[in-house]
Formats: structure tokens, C-alpha cells, sequence
């Protein structure tokens, strides 16, 4: 019989939020990582052109993977031919095929818990085994070299994500270096999932490519770009993989929306519209920092980036899932609960996603005062 | 080490093709199967609407899924739970979707050679093993009961096409119940590929979840709705894998366009515009059938729907990848090799996609009947 795999639980909270909303009522979504802002002008501007001039068909656009290889020029100063960017729909299914590319079933992969649900599933749903570490506040929930050389035995690969999904942590550039001279050593294969670059608050993210050439690494045009539903995404392979990684994606998925594509080389053009977005991300993490502690979340790992929050709310709940439906029910408040994101864990963790306006910020934190105090005093 | 999977060769034909045409050729495309036409205007008006109101981010339609939902009520008299339509990226992650929720890796799955390409590449990315029954002129390139019921061991599953690719043809009502028959006798799930419905030319096919309400099927808005480079598809799964389903597509894939998903919905009112296009492929069709044959191409079995037509081209070459080639570069009337849908036979066939205009098809018969003549006189 095929795995059996978890749900992903903040698709039942955002599900139950957009039927209270279709109710009437009043919803804040702070559930998904996605930008409440849509495609940046200049992307819409090019759609409404394409719809109008285009037959749409299978397509990949070679000016997207041109302008995507420039971009590890120009901000890692890392050489990336195009031929080695995989259009994909999304980072979700980019993921997907780096691991087909990487691993057969029985393979054994390390990754940080807490850490994005997908990780675990996918790898799950390919008969991958996933090898988690438990990593704490004390290290900022992130991987570390020293955890990576002490399995035994050492896995077949490693899932590197940084700024990391639920936490906003970036590993350290020294880190960086000493985790890639373990994955040397020990014959470790890496793939870093770097959807969160171009959002950090603490100075740019290291692209793994610059420490390891040979790394696949996985990004997207729905974080920083703000095109989560046009489902976007690519995925870097070594030259020695383009083929393999090819001919699956033409079987597996074939291409990803042409409009999209079209949309997405004229969001490179859009920076200072994008760069808008980052602000109001910093102001919004500023503002959760400056008055979580007040609603007794006081135990978080400042985020470096991304845009989320994941606060330990061990002192309120043992059950996250519970504690984010009612929260939701008595305030409109979507947040995703921390066992998405740790099964171990995780029922004494919530996520916030701040990738909303400010004043929504201000009114979910409004909202939530009276709510929280109520749970303090139980 | 991850196993090794064949490229889509028609892939390679097309990106020559576009090659040629950026330098000024004049091409006509026949290699994949994709409407010439767009999206229609209905879909097109409601998608500029959307641009301009609507954030686009992760979202699943829920009246998408009831209108397709009503599809099989209205067109096949089935009763489908709207929840038991997962909205995909188009059909080839419907198809690793529905082969991740049926089969574990080892598994065996009978389907038709010739066949489509990803159903081989797909399963065996998968670790499952294809079980190819070869199907030949005589049984029109099809799957029988028969066939099935002779296969020691028994498969675990079966991909039934029909209307298939490469060749068109239909499986007739009587089959498709004998088929059903075998597989319930013998414990073997089904998986139906119905991507080509609505596209027919002797009467309606039948869906396999009128003989068999527990199987899975694959269906996508890539062909008759003309919508193929939108990326939105559907899987149709029983009641007991409506969890699993949605827990892989929520975390393998997401969600599908969100765009492409309001067009969609609004493409089902556009039934004029689309039929006109099936009166286009009957006309091209009709035309191939009738003019093939001054080309030395007279071993075809005749298609019942889709928009195909597989032709033997053994007394002409043994490398149909070359030759395809070749046909392109001389004339620039771009094909498919046999050898995507056949690995064993196909270097003695080529398929030609006539989802294209009829002034396109008269364009391609001119410029091949020279070219055929010059071949069959080497």
C-alpha cells in the first residue's frame, strides 16, 4: 500500500476561515505563507498583453531562464547557465523533482524539525526516509554542521533552508561553510531551498551555490516576487543532472503557465514596487517583536528573514490545532499551527505569517490581546 | 542512484521547430498535442477581470469543482462528490498524484504499447514497474480484456486511455465493460486517462466511472477547452482516497493557477466557440485520412477522437527520431517520433498532431507530398 501522509492542517484552518468570511465575517489570513499583495503592476501590465496576443500553449521561456541565471550572477556572483534552470509550477513541485533527481526509495534524508510540512511529506510520499533533527531555540531551530556530523550514519542527503519556514532564521555564512565541508566529507548531497531569498532583515542570504557548485536549490516567484497563485518556481540543477532533471519535468509536469512565465520576467523589472513590499514586511516584524511579549509570546527566535513568526505557545496549549481553530473562531485570526511544522513539537508552537499590511498587523494584534489575555487567565 | 528516464523526444523536435522559426522558417506545428487555438474569449474576458481584482494567491475553486463535478452528472449520468475533484496543475501532475495515492514503488501497472510517453516515464520515476502489452494494427492499438486477462501475475493496476495517443482510437462500450469485469476479477485498480474527452468523431466516450465507480480518473482543460499552456487539470478519486489525495496534492503540488482556474470555470460556457474546434479537427482529420495515403502513408488505424493520427512509416525509415527530424528541417512541418510511444515498434512510426488549422494541414500536406515522394524513391 502506498505511505501514508499527514495532512497539511493550515489548509483546514484556511479552508474554515474562507467559509466564516463567506459567512460574513471578518478575516485576517495570517495562515500561509503568502503575500496579500498581488502581482507587482508592471507583471499584470505584460499579462493583460499576453492574453490578448498569445495562443498560450506547453512553453518554456528562455528569456525567463536567462534573466533567472543572471540573477546568481549578479547577487551571488555565482555562473549559472540557463540550460541549468528548471521552470517549474511552484517550489512545491520543483521539490518534487529535485528529489526524484537525488534519491530512490530507501534513500535517507536530514532536515531541520521544525521545518516546512512539505519536506517531510514529499519526502515521505516518495518512500524517502526523512531524518530529522531536532533543533531548539538555543539554535535558533536551525541546522548546525556539528548535528549534521554527528548522525550515524551519515545520510544520503540534507534539506538546507535558510531564511527557514516557520522561523525566518538564516544560518550563519561561517555555519554555511562548515555545514558544507561536513556534506563533502561525508558524501552528504544538499539541496537548499532558498524561496525565502531576497526577504531578509539582517543583510542578504548566501546562496548555497556559493559555497557548492554542485547543490540543487530551489526558488520561486511567490514570496519575494508576490506571485503565489500564479505558480511559479524553478529549481537549479548541477550540468550533470540537467538531463535527468529535463526529462523528468517534461514527463512528470511538463511546463509551467506561460502566462506566468511572461508575467515573471517582467516582475525582475518591478524592484522598487517589490522592494515596497520588504518594507512593510521589516515594519510588521518590528511591530510583532514589539507587542507579542504583551500577549505572553515571548519565547521566539527573531526572524532574519522571510516573514513569519513562530512563537512557543507551550504555556497556553498542548494541542496547536485546537488552539489556532478556536483562536480563529473567537477573533478571525488565521495562523497555521506548530505541528505542520513538527510533529514532536509542534503542538506547543503557532505560526504567524506577517506577509499582510501593516494595518492588518495592528488590528490581528488588536484582536488577539483580549483573546490571549482570556488564555492566560484559564 | 535514482533510475534513468527517457526524454520526451517530441521536446527536442519542438524546441528545433522554434528554433527554425525564430530564424525566419516558417513552421508548422504537429509535434504535441495542443490546440493552435486559445483559451476562448469567454475565459479570456473573465481572466483580464481577475487580473484587475483579484490578489491571486494559493486558492482551489470551489464552484470549479462542482461545475466539473456536474460534467459527469450531466454528460455520463454519475453521481461525483464535488470533494472528489482534486484540481491539479494540469493532467501529468494529476497523473503522479493519482499513481503516488494507488501504488507503492515495486508495484506493477499494465498499459497499451504504443501509449502515451509520461504514463512509461512517470511510473518508472516512480519506482513502479510498467508492464507494456503490445498492441498492434489489428487490435487498434488498444487494450482488450483479453490482454489483460492473460498477463501472469496479474498487475497491480491498469492506465486505460481512450481515446488514446498516439492513435486516436476508442475502446468500444462493450470492451471497456469486459475490461472492467477482468480487473474486478482480478484485484486490479484502474486508472483512466479521459484527457481526450469531448474530442470525438463516431459518438461520445464513455467514462470508466460509468463502469466502475471506484476508479481513478484524469481529465484536463489542455485539450478540449483549448487551454493548454494555463496548467489546470483534474483527478477524479473514490470516496476512500479523497484524504490522501488531498494530503499529497497539498503538499507535493499546492495548488494549481488560480487564474487559470477562474478561466476555467468560465470556459465552460464557451461550448460554441470549443465545438467549433472539434468541426475543425473533423475537417483536418478527414483530410489527413483522405490524403495520407497519395504519401505512401496507408497502414493508419483510422481516429475515433482526440486530434492524432499514428502512421506506420516502416518502409521508409527504422530511426523515426531522425526522420521526424528531418521532415522538419526539409519542410518545416514539425511531428512527433514514434519512438515517445513505443520504445520497442516506434522506430517505424510518427505521429502528427492535427490540432491546428485546416489552411495548416493543406499547408503541410503540400509541403510533404514532395519530400515523401523523395524518400520513397531512395
Amino acid at each position: 500500500m502506498p505511505v501514508e501522509i499527514d495532512p497539511f492542517h493550515a489548509i483546514a484552518i484556511s479552508r474554515l476561515a474562507h467559509r466564516m468570511a463567506a459567512e460574513g465575517a471578518s478575516v485576517i489570513h495570517m495562515e500561509f505563507g503568502q503575500p496579500s499583495t498581488g502581482a507587482p503592476a508592471g507583471a499584470l501590465a505584460v499579462a493583460h498583453r499576453i492574453l490578448d496576443s498569445d495562443g498560450m500553449g506547453y512553453w518554456e521561456s528562455p528569456d525567463l531562464k536567462a534573466r533567472i541565471a543572471g540573477l546568481y550572477r549578479e547577487r551571488h556572483g555565482v555562473a549559472v547557465d540557463p540550460e541549468q534552470i528548471i521552470l517549474t509550477c511552484g517550489a512545491s513541485p520543483a521539490l518534487v523533482l529535485a528529489l526524484s533527481c537525488m534519491f530512490a526509495p530507501g534513500a535517507r534524508v536530514a532536515l531541520a524539525r521544525p521545518g516546512y510540512v512539505a519536506y517531510r511529506n514529499t519526502l515521505k510520499a516518495l518512500h524517502i526516509t526523512p531524518v530529522e533533527i531536532a533543533c531548539g531555540a538555543t539554535e535558533r531551530f536551525q541546522l548546525s554542521a556539528a548535528a549534521l556530523a554527528a548522525l550515524d550514519p551519515a545520510p544520503d542527503g540534507v534539506i538546507v533552508a535558510s531564511p527557514a519556514n516557520p522561523t525566518g532564521t538564516i544560518i550563519p555564512d561561517d555555519e554555511v561553510r562548515a555545514i558544507v565541508a561536513v556534506c563533502r566529507a561525508r558524501g552528504i548531497r544538499v539541496l537548499s531551498d532558498e524561496i525565502y531569498h531576497g526577504l531578509s532583515y539582517v543583510g542578504p542570504a548566501r546562496s548555497m551555490l556559493e559555497d557548492m557548485p554542485d547543490a540543487l536549490v530551489i526558488n520561486s516567484f511567490s514570496k519575494y516576487f508576490s506571485m503565489a497563485g500564479w505558480r511559479l518556481g524553478w529549481l537549479v540543477v548541477p550540468p550533470a543532472l540537467v538531463a535527468a532533471a529535463r526529462a523528468r519535468m517534461g514527463n512528470l509536469f511538463l511546463t509551467p503557465p506561460s502566462l506566468s512565465q511572461h508575467a515573471g520576467l517582467a516582475a525582475f523589472d518591478c524592484r522598487d514596487e517589490l522592494e515596497g513590499h520588504v518594507a512593510t514586511y521589516r515594519r510588521n516584524r518590528d511591530l510583532l517583536l514589539e507587542r507579542l511579549p504583551a500577549l505572553s509570546l515571548t519565547r521566539i527566535a527573531p526572524p532574519d528573514g522571510a516573514f513569519y513568526i513562530y512563537a512557543d505557545i507551550g504555556h497556553l496549549t498542548d494541542d496547536s490545532l485546537a488552539f489556532c481553530t478556536r483562536l480563529l473562531e473567537a477573533t478571525g485570526v488565521a495562523t497555521a499551527p506548530g505541528i505542520d511544522f513538527d510533529p514532536v513539537d509542534g503542538h506547543r508552537f503557532m505560526r504567524f505569517s506577517f506577509a499582510v499590511s501593516t494595518a492588518q498587523v495592528e488590528d490581528a494584534l488588536a484582536r488577539m490581546a483580549p483573546w490571549f489575555a482570556q488564555q492566560n487567565r484559564r
